[in-house]
């Protein structure tokens, strides 16, 4: 006879979300909570008060990362679930909270049912994933995962030319080096998607295998500014129809790359930028993201294959930056659909188009994440939205997951 | 058998013309000599003392523009010709500042013959035709034609918030509206071709015909932001390549008209134009400019055949402004062709592309231009050039149109 599942309770996970949205609400429903603000440590003392409410024991390391552990049975590495509290300026109700608020009901959900877990189960609130405040983003777990030079982290300054280290100090939040993140039997963060995939294909859990690997580029092609009445066209050299044309047959190549590439130029300048004056320069990004290297590397040979000069103008690219790809623990992608099949969620594999703390987890750590469907694909913005109904949904496959880790 | 031809003395031409550079000289060999600026106020100075020196009558007007006059055997309407002696920022030696030298030796190679002409002389320099200190260009021609409000041109202010109407009063040279230019017999204006036509085609007499015509559009092209790296490209809404779709298309249609045309996108702006943002609006002008208002037409067909929505962008296209093709006198135009073949010097009939205050003037008084060629096209800025051989060859053809109208 099949065994009556535990489900979460979902308008506590309702609540619980709804009062961390009053820690740095904006006016239009929002939520500004920079990391190390007061509004993010209002949120990280009402965080810190719900595990301690349950009987969880808080400890805060170096980079002030909060861990809040329920004993296990046994005195073995934890299982770790979180994400992070900090949002960006007008940012979402959902963009990280989701995944400690998500922890934090498991948690509950356990504590509900009397559950001692056989391993230690550790909510853990990253500080700092958005770098909105304190450059780089994804800091401290960078800094755990060895990704990142701590020293270099502290001297990270806010518009207000106050350092990461200083904010760190004040804010009552820094803990031990001994306390940080070291062995665990795996970590497991649920997010929303920030992209529109899984609402178009209506598709209720995201199961991410990693975090696509992506390359940075900026063109600069560089013409002669002459008087835009005076000069015939074919004895111009006009540095931003010669951009638009590379740019159009740099799109050509892409496209007939594998389907799952994205890339964007997102950022363009055109200079002087005076309409009666031929543009001598055009600058512009190309960023391009994909799981496979072999896709990212053919992108980079189409950059490196466009011509040094075309009409009278000079070309160059420059590769501002990449990082690789991250692949996720299959097994503990294998377990989550298991999970969300049980539950009767439609789930679908996907990468992470996004970056998130668990691509520098992943290096030391067995890890995976779970999407919830996104509102229009939109974060980082006032209307991000996920329905609470489907919030739950990816709660209960999280615990699904869990209560077989922590069982077995 | 063939009279002895006059010409004018080569070596002043060059002394003066250096003589007005150091007006304002930049320390790259350019001039920066700004409307009712000290500088042009000097440049001023030295010309009204060289006309005085060979006996010609100095009068201003209520917009500060200079008339020195010659008397001739009868007191007619007058042969006028001169152009401005104020420059842009960094602008070069030779626009504007050659055109009323350019008459200051005709008048003093018919003083070195002791020629009295049959009717007066007069030489004319207009205040701000650059338009470089207060807005808009050709401004005391636009006044005289009928074009520009006087009153809405005194309240015009420069970076410093000096009004026009201010800068006037303090000038010294404010006179009577009385002495405004009103008939003559023929108005010519000579200048540097500010394009690279004459040079590339080693002809070394331009005889402008006319200004073209021109529109000025705005295009703008809405989208939608969205994450580069979680949006698949067929869910995208970017502006940035929507915008160089129909940019692209467009160049198509109207390399398709005649080749005469030319059209600049000088100014494009991309927004938010951050690497990892799709690009939620992207605006763009469309300059166009040619002679045959049925192929400036054309051009404005085509931006009114734009799709209103593409790809999920919206796309508007707004008119700025536009300006009719002014047609210079035919006759003075054969005149001057006569005067280049008689001297020896190849010439070619063509269409100014930018704009002189001899534009204005073709309302209302028979008009026409001589271009001499400018190195590599160059004007506004100071590389400008011309060789002071060439400058010479361009006068010469002036001083023998001018001599078979004072004659006749």
């Amino acid at each position: 006879m099949q065994q009556q599942k535990i489900l979460i309770h979902s308008d506590r996970l309702k609540k619980t979300l709804e009062t961390f949205a009053e820690f740095g609400r904006t006016k239009n429903n929002g939520v500004t909570r920079l990391s190390l603000s007061k509004e993010d440590i209002a949120a990280r003392d009402y965080f810190v008060s719900c595990c301690k409410e349950i009987g969880m024991t808080v400890k805060m390391d170096d980079m002030a990362n909060i861990y809040a552990t329920m004993a296990g049975v046994e005195d073995k590495p934890p299982l770790v679930m979180g994400s992070h509290l900090d949002s960006v300026t007008k940012g979402g109700r959902f963009d990280g909270v989701l995944g400690v608020v998500a922890a934090l009901e498991i948690a509950r959900t356990l504590h509900d049912h009397h559950i001692q877990p056989k391993i230690p189960f550790t909510i853990v609130n990253f500080t700092n994933e958005e770098g909105a405040r304190f450059e780089p983003a994804m800091m401290s777990s960078g800094v755990l995962s060895g990704k990142f030079e701590k020293t270099e982290m502290m001297k990270s300054r806010d518009t207000d030319g106050i350092t990461f280290g200083e904010a760190l100090a004040a804010s009552g939040y820094k803990g031990d080096i001994e306390n940080r993140l070291k062995e665990a039997i795996a970590f497991l963060e649920m997010h929303i998607e920030q992209g529109p995939v899984l609402e178009s294909e209506n598709v209720k859990i995201g199961i991410v295998e990693g975090v696509v690997g992506m390359v940075n580029y900026e063109m600069e092609v560089t013409g002669e500014s002459d008087h835009a009445g005076t000069t015939p066209m074919n004895m111009r050299k006009d540095a931003l129809f010669t951009a638009t044309d590379i740019m159009t047959d740099l799109r050509k190549k892409l496209n007939q790359l594998d389907s799952d590439l994205v890339y964007t130029v997102g950022r363009m300048n055109v200079l002087p930028n005076i309409h009666t004056v031929i543009p001598n320069k055009t600058i512009f990004t190309l960023e391009a993201r994909h799981k496979d290297p072999k896709v990212i590397h053919q992108v980079e040979e189409a950059i490196q294959d466009l011509p040094k000069s075309l009409k009278g103008c000079a070309i160059s690219a420059r590769k501002l930056w990449g990082r690789d790809t991250v692949v996720f623990d299959q097994k503990l992608c294998d377990r989550l659909e298991k999970s969300a099949q049980s539950l009767g969620y439609s789930s679908k594999r996907l990468y992470s188009g996004a970056g998130h703390d668990a691509q520098f987890i992943a290096s030391y750590l067995p890890t995976a994440m779970i999407f919830v469907p996104s509102v229009n694909g939109k974060s980082h913005c006032e209307e991000e939205f996920t329905s609470y109904e489907e919030c739950a949904n990816g709660v209960n496959v999280a615990l699904d997951t869990v209560l077989s880790i922590l069982d077995y």
